[in-house]
């Protein structure tokens, strides 16, 4: 089964920390979705990670994801 | 049944994957609403696919309309 | 019953595509109240329609409302 | 009872449409919290209601509240 | 018990009123943890306080921290 | 098991004042992921402290990712 936007095509994993490099991993894929070019994409991974104010953009990135993917895990209760 | 604004009018998908291509579509989809001039779109978008900034504010829209269809598909758990 | 804010004063409506109609139309809505001046607001359109930025924070608007109007109708699951 | 920051102290009210002025009214309420002086204020109101992108951050602004505010009113379904 | 992030240590107050004040409370020891030094906040509170667009900013952030003091007293319902 | 992103791996924690110290943490584990270079990030660090916007930016971050670890702590309800 395809999948170029998540990987194993799933949101469920099995710990927090596997759910917060998801978030990351799946904020990457929308980036090459929407600009497939891999060197531009280089070039402005370059530019947001020397800037403050994209750091910070990135990170509320993370956070909205990784809130779904919480949700989906049932927040690792158990 | 016409539908502009969403694919097959449904939030209901079969994977996640399939969810996070919906969640780009629709972001698409308003930006059509928005601009209907296709050409004055195409350069908008030739902007903000080569835009650090822009990029993240597209990854910040997928993650928030992913949210809503993740949850209707009850996170695609079973 | 008086309605500037919300069409048919209800968040309930038959099809996800009539709720990204809805999200759109809240949206524009609380835009005339803030700017009362139809002139200004059009002018105001025209900046924001054409700005790829602004598109996108058109897009994260509804994407926001969205999520309120699919969780008040349930996702359209039934 | 003071209430400062909300009317009435309370989140519940009749209709969606209240709802909407409710949060346009909290998010007022907030500037004037964070910007006591009047006459500051009433300068900056003029600055974002004539400039697009304040004017789509305050949407943004009233969406978040709304969702809570329709939250509470269990999305006044019945 | 220590509580430098947040009053009481608690996300229970009585009122909606009590929990809006709560939010800009909860936003301003952030800022306080972020940036010890009281004499720049001092400097930075004056510039936002002063421009339109980071009031606005405010708003964004106690709607976000008010929407989960809400959720935690089950929006003061009864 | 490794916890780079997550201090102890859990979103569960004893108090709300816990909480928004693990949502702090989280965030800057975020920004060293995706910028590994520590002397750029003290950089970073020093722009976005002194930075009333950024500032403000962090904020933001702050109250989404606690939205999340209070849902997964049922909001210390008991």
């Amino acid at each position: 089964m395809s999948s170029d936007l998540i990987p194993n095509n799933s949101l469920i994993v099995a710990t927090p920390e596997e759910g917060r490099a998801l978030a990351m991993k799946m904020a990457r894929l929308i980036v090459k979705a929407a600009q497939p070019d891999a060197a531009i994409r280089e070039d402005l991974r370059e530019i947001y990670s020397q800037n403050a104010g994209m750091l910070l953009q990135t990170c509320q990135i993370v956070a909205t994801e990784f809130a779904t993917i919480a949700a989906a895990n049932n927040y690792w209760r158990n």
